[in-house]
């Protein structure tokens, strides 16, 4: 088997964290590096949260490199209200340091890494995309060069989640998620419409209980985004939104795209962050900037998470 | 029977003029003014449309008062395309000159209108908002004393159609839109998700034929549009936007209505003059700011509309 070669960029978060465990426990995948971002919760944290999921999974050597700690252009925003404040579910205190440190210079390793697999590295990017954006403005040829970009973000059909219509990934850098839906790359969209279907449910993180060392650590980290999703979003569980990227990824034949001319608003006072999807008749003849998956086997996918997270 | 007295405020147009048609055709109504503002086409052209079209109806008598001759902040867009450079499908240059003339002070009248008839005064606008936004601004106390607003405008869950998210009324003049929907006043929303709905039938305008004036002015107007909307939208025929509003005041059980918190976005390069609703469920204590229309019974609205004004 051909591994297909993955770069991962990521805001290390407890969705992120699932995202890493799908993806390095997918034998389909060569995990070429991971780059950090801050999101969810600010950089030092997010690298630290990588550091420590690699640790827990037994995979060490892979290369973690931090990458823009704030927006283009704006303050961070952060989500500890569903992450907890660490990012983690508040529980990383508890954890032993992590055997290593993150180098820095997320934005030149990922441009070395598609230099070095020219037409053949996908990048999935799980977090706000101001790594990414900063590649293409550094050097946009380069990036043309990924075989295929999936990124999670945006809300097509269905309200927001930071916002009425904004998406957090994409409200968190509006200016970065411009520069990348506007660059021409082979992107592949996994906004909320389909996320927000694919539910982890609490009963079976719990049912877990015993199983090794990652279910033991999925059950705590996953606590405070269980209850935030229970209180907020009325779902006994949570939306596995980074890791149906990876899903995608692995699996294309999960989703179903649609091809569609999607552009990011900057400036509004309410959509700042929006992905502004043309679904107008008389826009039709508009290029694409993205393939947008809208529907999911949501079945399937949770089987495949199962087998490969939580077996 | 106790006739329901309405003000009309329109950017007369082609399907305002229906609009007027079917309110003027319509007994359980009592039209005690109409005011004009610059949409479709400039304010000038909005008036005598206006003035035409109740020469027609046999109705001079109606007080016609012109209003704001742009939006509150920004230059006028039209729909020429859509209705014609005169805004009744290029034929007005045909018909004799009105036999009179517009008054001037359409907010001043409008504010007098509700404090003859405080509490029992529907105010209908099937254009931009910029003269209701002023009579709001210059005394917001009066405007609350209507018995009802009912407004064309927005998109709440389908594309726009000056705008990818954006529908006319509102992309015209966002700061009038924004005021208006802020401003607690008895609002039902009529946007594009409704009146999409209704479409009048080329065919059906043609079969009327040799039928009396009105039906041959109506003829001459919509040929432009049906012409725009056979191209552009794939319809043959037109949508009711317009006279959508006028059927939900006279039998609210046309529509369907859900009560939501809808803001206007303002300064959005993408997203100016958007409706955004917010439908998250963490957002269902927020207070609503309309009652917005979001199934319409299409056909029996329809049979309506030709009774009162095909037949």
């Amino acid at each position: 088997m051909t591994r297909r070669r993955v770069l991962l960029d990521v805001d290390t978060g407890v969705d992120d964290a699932l995202a890493l465990m799908l993806a390095l426990g997918s034998p389909e995948l060569e995990v070429v590096g991971i780059t950090t971002v801050s999101g969810n919760v600010p950089l030092a944290r997010t690298t630290a949260n990588t550091l420590i999921v690699l640790d827990i999974l037994g995979t060490p050597a892979i290369p973690v490199v931090a990458g823009a700690a704030a927006p283009l252009a704006r303050d961070l925003i952060t989500a500890a209200e569903v992450f907890g404040t660490d990012g983690l579910g508040d529980v990383t205190a508890g954890y032993p340091a992590a055997s290593r440190q993150a180098a820095e210079g997320a934005v030149d390793f990922m441009l070395d890494m598609v230099r070095r697999f020219p037409g053949e590295l996908t990048l999935v990017a799980t977090g706000p995309l101001t790594n990414v954006a900063t590649a293409i403005r550094r050097d946009g040829e380069t990036m043309r060069r990924l075989q295929a970009l999936t990124v999670m973000g945006g809300a097509i059909r269905v309200p927001g989640n930071v916002g009425s219509a904004t998406e957090f990934n994409f409200g968190v850098d509006p200016e970065a998620a411009a520069i990348v839906l506007g660059a021409g790359l082979p992107l592949t969209l996994v906004p909320l419409d389909v996320t927000r279907q694919v539910v982890l449910c609490r009963e079976e993180v719990e049912g877990a209980q015993g199983a090794g060392r990652l279910q033991a650590f999925i059950r705590e980290i996953t606590a405070v985004t269980m209850e935030f999703h229970r209180r907020h979003e009325g779902i006994d569980g949570m939306t596995l939104d980074d890791p149906l990227a990876v899903g995608v990824v692995l699996d294309p034949s999960l989703v179903e795209v649609e091809a569609m001319a999607v552009a990011v608003e900057r400036r509004g006072e309410l959509t700042a962050g929006m992905a502004v999807a043309d679904l107008r008749r008389r826009s039709r003849t508009k290029p694409p900037t993205a393939m947008v998956c809208m529907r999911v086997e949501a079945g399937r996918f949770l089987d495949l998470f199962r087998r490969r997270v939580l077996a």
